[in-house]
């Protein structure tokens, strides 16, 4: 997606660590006019697939997957880090380790909003080493629900999460595709 | 908001200590086509302010905070519950007391993303004591930025966070006000 491969190079920065900071427009301010063009680009790489849920993991993913949800109608899951008073006891759970913050959490989706009657588009801002996709597929599988395929607005294609994920068979759509980067350049994959 | 208050008396229910669940369509199933008349009632209700910068809190306010921001062309920035290491050192952090998980976390906010030309609409999902929405107030004032007014979704009228907000001379608009609650009845305030 050129426009946002355009202000990945314009705005996006590099820090040590392999961290690429994307925080000016996509995950912590936000521009919405970017995100709905991101909402437009998924609806047109996924047009074909029935879809009747968008599932997601909070905290950064959540706009991004609501305001695709319009181009789809259909309503927005998301999977919540930690065991929360306020959900109800019947869930799927599986543990996610993150390599940003160095712990293992538990992922968790009440079974009330997941079921073998729906067809899932997983949306996620970021791919890495894939363990946010991986729980969310793992989650998608144990509900007995479709997963039709996966949606994610920039992958880092020098760590191995999308070559996992497209190796296990899930159609897999990333906006932007990093081949390398380091402080003083970064190259997209053609 | 009418259709709100009907969706909360059809499909909300009462958990014992004050939890009011609306996970079906709220804060964990996300019912996009509702979000978005939300997002407009919240423009109708603040057409006449300036609004530059929509501020929001992770995790659940955020897909209400995007679909909203559509209707004001703003960008959104979400306030993040714990240090991470994806953020740039210099910001802008308060303390806030979870009642719902019981413990105390930092806010954070990026110096970078709210300065003293910002005018900030405030947007959450539910107030309740109104630890998220003063901790979100607190950094506003910190920023120098206008505060302009905060839009909730679901007021707990009956626990004190509104009245202390209103109290401080905010512009508080909440589109359902429940007055009180039980396992079995549920009113709003008119």
């Amino acid at each position: 997606m050129e426009l946002l491969k355009q202000r990945i190079l314009r705005d996006g920065s590099v820090k040590p660590g392999n961290v690429l900071k994307v925080d000016s427009f996509l995950n912590h301010q936000m521009d919405i006019g970017l995100i709905n063009e991101i909402g437009k680009e998924f609806k047109r790489l996924f047009s074909d697939i029935p879809v009747t849920k968008i599932l997601t993991i909070e905290a950064s993913g959540i706009g991004i997957a609501c305001i695709t949800a319009q181009y789809f109608n259909v309503p927005v899951v998301f999977a919540k880090k930690a065991q929360s008073i306020n959900l109800d006891g019947d869930m799927y759970t599986t543990k996610v380790e993150s390599f940003t913050h160095k712990r293992v959490y538990d992922v968790i989706i009440s079974r009330k909003y997941l079921n073998p009657d729906d067809h899932v588009l997983l949306i996620d801002d970021f791919l890495a080493n894939g363990a946010s996709l991986l729980g969310l597929i793992d989650i998608v599988k144990k509900s007995g629900a479709t997963l039709e395929g996966a949606g994610i607005v920039i992958e880092k294609g020098f760590q191995p999460g999308g070559r996992i994920i497209r190796d296990m068979g899930v159609r897999l759509e990333s906006l932007a595709i990093i081949e390398s980067m380091s402080e003083d350049s970064l190259t997209f994959r053609e």
